[in-house]
């Protein structure tokens, strides 16, 4: 591969525009290790200037290291008539003490006299000021040029000029963008092309994707001598979203040659998309290019024919590259295969013609049918196998539960309020014959139960006390049963050495819980039977 | 408007082969006069010859007239060795007895070779024979290039071979596809120009989105010539989808100026794309270009200060045009402009530098802080703008509450074990000093609060009975914190007249829960208050 182009993800910033997303500041710091990780060139991942939110991210960030990214903030240049250093948006800037900045200032004229209200001129020397401020201040700067495709369109000398005044002061990258999102392809790569001969600098582009060409865009920019693209997971962005990265890394690495990230980490591409779909509670979709589930699943007769014989016949690259999978809907032997192969992790004896593997297939069924879904509760599904073939035994009986919760009259609206207990869960198991009750206060009824059912258990199994809850996600399965949907709950549990996944269904979001704890204990238990045996 | 190009869409046909979608007979039918209504060109409905409920939406068509649209069976060429009048498949084209017919053949030579295993003078003749004997029968015939682009990158000679031999056997146009969606701009402008030269006939273009640029393809196959694109509402198609129609209408007819359906329609844009999802049951994405809901909504301050002076500033067209329209969220990076339009809503005497504008924006603030967003809860927002400014009073004092959760030993796994109360809520309410106490039971704790705060406070507001729950929603907001993280709950709820949503937050699914519910029974009751006031 010889050419390579930068990739500048800004999920956590103009992804964070998106209606009906909101991160928090855990959220973020997991996006940026994910994004470092996988070798993303540059994060944006806020406006310390705007929000407390922001500002206490770029605090905690202080304190982390990345291997293969560097970190961003975002601003404005300074208001008008203004001081830069005197801008508080500024000052927070360098307060985030990251290594490079990107500041967006006005390339169309109509902006600058219409909305903001100044001259031309003023414009011009809000961009040298911000700029010159920042690089004064050692910032690696990105000047995000507004608007400036509509701006070339109607002006092109002015849009040029600002380019050219941003050069003038030092910024290091001067990223073009298509703010409304209303330009195509063609002149994306004729006003590009003109920009890039006329700064000779490096030069990004940044699209939205309201007439739904953002991805074709950016590539039309790359080809047009740009070399780096702004865009988010995955396309994440207010209104139609921005350029979505999965797309641009898929077509420019995979089908151009053209390198974005490491070429070892490509087959991570499907597991970050839906890693950062989950964080920020966004469903991925399906039919996502690349990375969706859907994306490499064959349905109709004559497709799944072709691509037995030859993949390609179907299929534009091997779903292996991009980290996805070949997925046939309709066949009942490709079904087989991949369940063959974890029930033979269990019970290595059993195979793909028995009974016991077409009884977990229809016990499979049946649960998908209630709402199961163990495509992130693996395993989960380990112990849906055990139960189904009989290599399973419960490790305890639970004989009363109940939940007991009060609330106070008046709804608690400040962070101290909420800091006191509402639930109390009262529990009795009974492990060979001995029984135990306990009961346990909890911050709701899910965090009473999870702590009553480890205490009552750990008298009996000590080694549960290393297992930690990590994670829970609820789902609604269908919210127009409103209160009386079902939910599905996922929990991630871990102890020192791994994590593992459960999952449980019910009407009652108390019920899923239960469900989804049990398996987690179960599931620990059995890990420490199976190493004892094998040391034995 | 002088440049004019049809629309073929293939949402019954190749939209229905999409993973998850299927569609009744009935559904069929009403999608049908949707499109009609709309003015679409050409209605690929269905392959009559593959299923039987095709068949019988064919023979249910007979009877039903349409004003605008033409009526196409899909189908193969005929089989290798097999003459075209014994043809099951083609046989039963006739059957369906529309005006037109597509058939697709092979335009990769690998695919003849390799994967229906024929030779290639065999295939010609296949396309020849089918085509003549559909254009004996009267029918309009379009002929699908199938591959045609892999197949012309691979071997051009023999693809156009294929085009000529339909042609010269009678098709009326010939669709060039790009099956397995691996096609970039360039590549399809070049090579559907080199088809619009070699045949100069109709030619259209059938895009898949594998690699996210299925709308930019189909433009540009338009630019080299062009006359008809295929497509589906909105995107469904196998794998990652076809063409998305409303963004071709809207990218062609709206920014370019090419008619595609009557200029009067288009305004429906937006209600089609909707009922068509709706009927498919796949929701339709928020983001989508032209017509989702989030397409012209502004969430940032600058964007929403920018869109009140000129509405050019952040959107490419006017909203109208499509049948959609501007919206404004409120959140913490919103600025004073929204926020002072909602609260003059509910006091039109405060002003933007009021003391009682700036409480609101620093509740906001507060509350977004402890995990608020009011986005999707424009009636919770009002009611938090209510409880600021002082314009509030509450309707009910809640004494006491209390819920019992019990469970069995044993996990429900089945849908009927599922179908039984596992809580009850014991409930005290005071209003104008007097109390009730009342019970009831629910699946689950949140449907238990529901049934017994409504059943309370029904006593005293007899109007809350026309108040149903229409959708509830919950998201963990820290999800590392595990059983004790924070939740947002938000429900919609309804009367006859109007919907609305509120929220809340807790560590406690419950108490979020029961902060949503309170607030939307007062918003129901204040707004009730409101009508009679007007009235008065």
């Amino acid at each position: 591969m010889e050419k390579k182009i930068k990739i500048f993800d800004s999920t956590l910033r103009d992804g964070a525009q998106s209606n009906g997303i909101s991160f928090t500041v855990e959220d973020k710091i997991k996006i940026v290790k994910d994004l470092d990780f996988m070798g993303i060139s540059y994060i944006e991942a806020g406006n310390p200037g705007s929000n407390p939110k922001d500002a206490e991210f770029f605090e905690r960030m202080k304190g982390i290291e990345l291997k293969n990214s560097v970190l961003v903030a975002f601003g404005s240049t300074r208001h008008a008539g203004k001081k830069a250093e005197d801008d508080m948006n500024l000052r927070a800037i360098l307060g985030a003490q990251t290594p490079a900045a990107a500041v967006f200032g006005k390339a169309w004229d109509f902006h600058v006299t219409d909305i903001i209200r100044t001259t031309l001129e003023e414009n011009l020397s809000m961009i040298k000021d911000t700029i010159e401020f920042l690089k004064a201040h050692d910032k690696e700067v990105f000047f995000d040029a507004e608007h400036f495709f509509d701006g070339y369109k109607e002006n092109s000398g002015y849009a040029i000029e600002v380019l050219k005044t941003a050069k003038a002061a030092g910024a290091d990258h001067l990223s073009l963008c298509d703010t409304n999102g209303g330009c195509f392809p063609d002149e994306i790569y004729e006003i590009t092309k003109k920009a890039v001969e006329e700064l000779d600098m490096s030069i990004g582009i940044h699209c939205h994707n309201d007439c739904g060409v953002a991805v074709a865009n950016s590539i039309f920019a790359i080809k047009a001598g740009a070399d780096h693209v702004q865009g988010t997971f995955t396309g994440f962005g207010e209104r139609c979203g921005n350029t979505c990265l999965t797309n641009v890394i898929g077509d420019l690495q995979v089908k151009m040659g053209i390198e974005c990230i490491p070429a070892e980490n490509l087959s991570m591409l499907t597991r970050m998309a839906a890693e950062i779909s989950e964080i920020a509670n966004c469903k991925l979709s399906k039919r996502e290019p690349f990375v969706g589930k859907y994306a490499f699943a064959h349905k109709g007769g004559m497709h799944i024919d072709g691509v037995s014989k030859a993949p390609k016949s179907f299929e534009h690259i091997n779903p292996d590259t991009v980290g996805n999978r070949r997925r046939f809907l309709t066949s009942e032997v490709s079904g087989k295969s991949t369940i063959i192969s974890i029930i033979q992790k269990i019970a290595p004896h059993i195979k793909k013609d028995s009974e016991e593997c077409q009884a977990v297939i229809d016990r499979l069924k049946e649960m998908e049918y209630l709402g199961y879904q163990y495509e992130g509760a693996d395993q989960g599904f380990e112990l849906l196998i055990r139960k189904t073939i009989g290599k399973y035994k419960p490790f305890f009986e639970l004989e009363t539960f109940k939940i007991i919760s009060q609330y106070e009259a008046k709804a608690r609206l400040t962070a101290e309020e909420l800091e006191k207990e509402t639930a109390t869960a009262v529990i009795k198991v009974k492990v060979k014959g001995r029984s135990e009750i306990t009961a346990a206060e909890g911050m709701g009824p899910v965090d009473a139960l999870d702590k009553a059912l480890r205490k009552a258990l750990e008298v009996f199994y000590p080694q549960l006390s290393t297992v930690r809850l990590t994670d829970y996600k609820v789902r609604v399965l269908d919210s127009k049963a409103a209160a009386a949907s079902k939910v599905r709950v996922v929990i991630e549990s871990a102890d020192e050495e791994d994590s593992w996944s459960t999952v449980g269904v019910s009407q009652d979001i108390i019920e899923a819980s239960l469900i989804a704890l049990t398996d987690s204990i179960e599931y620990k238990l059995i890990k420490e039977i199976e190493k004892l045996i094998q040391f034995y």
